[in-house]
């Protein structure tokens, strides 16, 4: 059984938003009690990650290692048509991936007391993105 | 349900091949209209990216920027019995993963516009690769 | 169809421990022919990768890698609380992940010959984890 919705959300640019609740919602939605939860962003300069969700300086501190493994307007870039920040964006999406799964138990994401599952905006500009959520069970 | 196919693929060294119309192709065969497609290498030295697709320059930043995070040759590996190639094939393949999945939609992969999918070969000879798909719905 | 369970395992402070023959077990248990495996870490000081099994010299070099790109003690890291291996173990987490999957055909793992699943501990000290493996098929 296999279950999808399709969401539209903003980021405020670079940096990470908190979307467990809406994964949540979809998975409640779905009926399905054992399986997976697949979330996937249909871009290639945004990514989907999960890390702790307690204290915020650990983003912070995620953004810095990104600015140092892919930093803006690298003058090695030959792709950059939209600006300093956009092959860096490429790169740290390829980085830190535009898909993940989470399990579903008893209905519920089995995620453990400490994660959140978030969307990455590596734009340095507020976009819109579409993320497509799948529960299989 | 769940369909699969293994399919032998080909490289020409290190660098990325589009494999989204292989990959379809079994989505399509597989007759599911709402679920998954999981992708799979089942090799430790390349890995599988989506990245942007229209610019060929993004892929070639992406070497660039592997390049100095895995460096070929690098005097601090240990293992090296296969050339200047082997160890950093090894973490550009942790790194960027060996596998994906991709949501499936109406019966199609539910891509971005600007989104392929990649079969990249980190070492730098030619090589045969076995990529399983699998589509659940 | 969806099989799931929880296991508990300890980890013996930084580095991999082999946990193939754990999935392997529970696929086997699941009854699943084809399908997919999937398996997660409920923490975000740990993860999970897929990389070669046969000369530990590969993931005593990802370690060399890995301290490197996220280095312990960076004085540039403002969440520090638990130690200096406490932001670089998070930094780990995100770049390899804490989830994958892996396609099951005809009731077994499908992995590559030199393929090795494994629960990598980026904490100094020994932990206890909770990996939960789900069977789709």
């Amino acid at each position: 059984m296999a279950y999808q919705e399709i969401l539209e959300l903003r980021t405020a640019g670079r940096g990470t938003r908190d979307i467990g609740a809406d994964v949540a919602r979809v998975v409640a939605a779905s009926g399905v009690g054992c399986g997976l939860a697949h979330v996937f962003v249909q871009h290639t300069s945004c990514s989907l990650t999960i890390t702790e969700n307690a204290d915020a300086d650990v983003r912070r501190d995620l953004e810095t290692v990104m600015a140092r493994l892919a930093p803006d307007g690298d003058p090695a870039y030959r792709h950059d048509m939209e600006g300093p920040d956009d092959m860096s964006a490429h790169v740290r999406s390829v980085l830190t991936d535009t898909g993940l799964a989470v399990p579903v138990g008893a209905g519920r994401l089995l995620l453990g007391t400490w994660q959140g599952i978030f969307l990455w905006e590596h734009r340095a500009a507020p976009q819109r993105r579409r993320v497509v959520v799948t529960v299989i069970g």
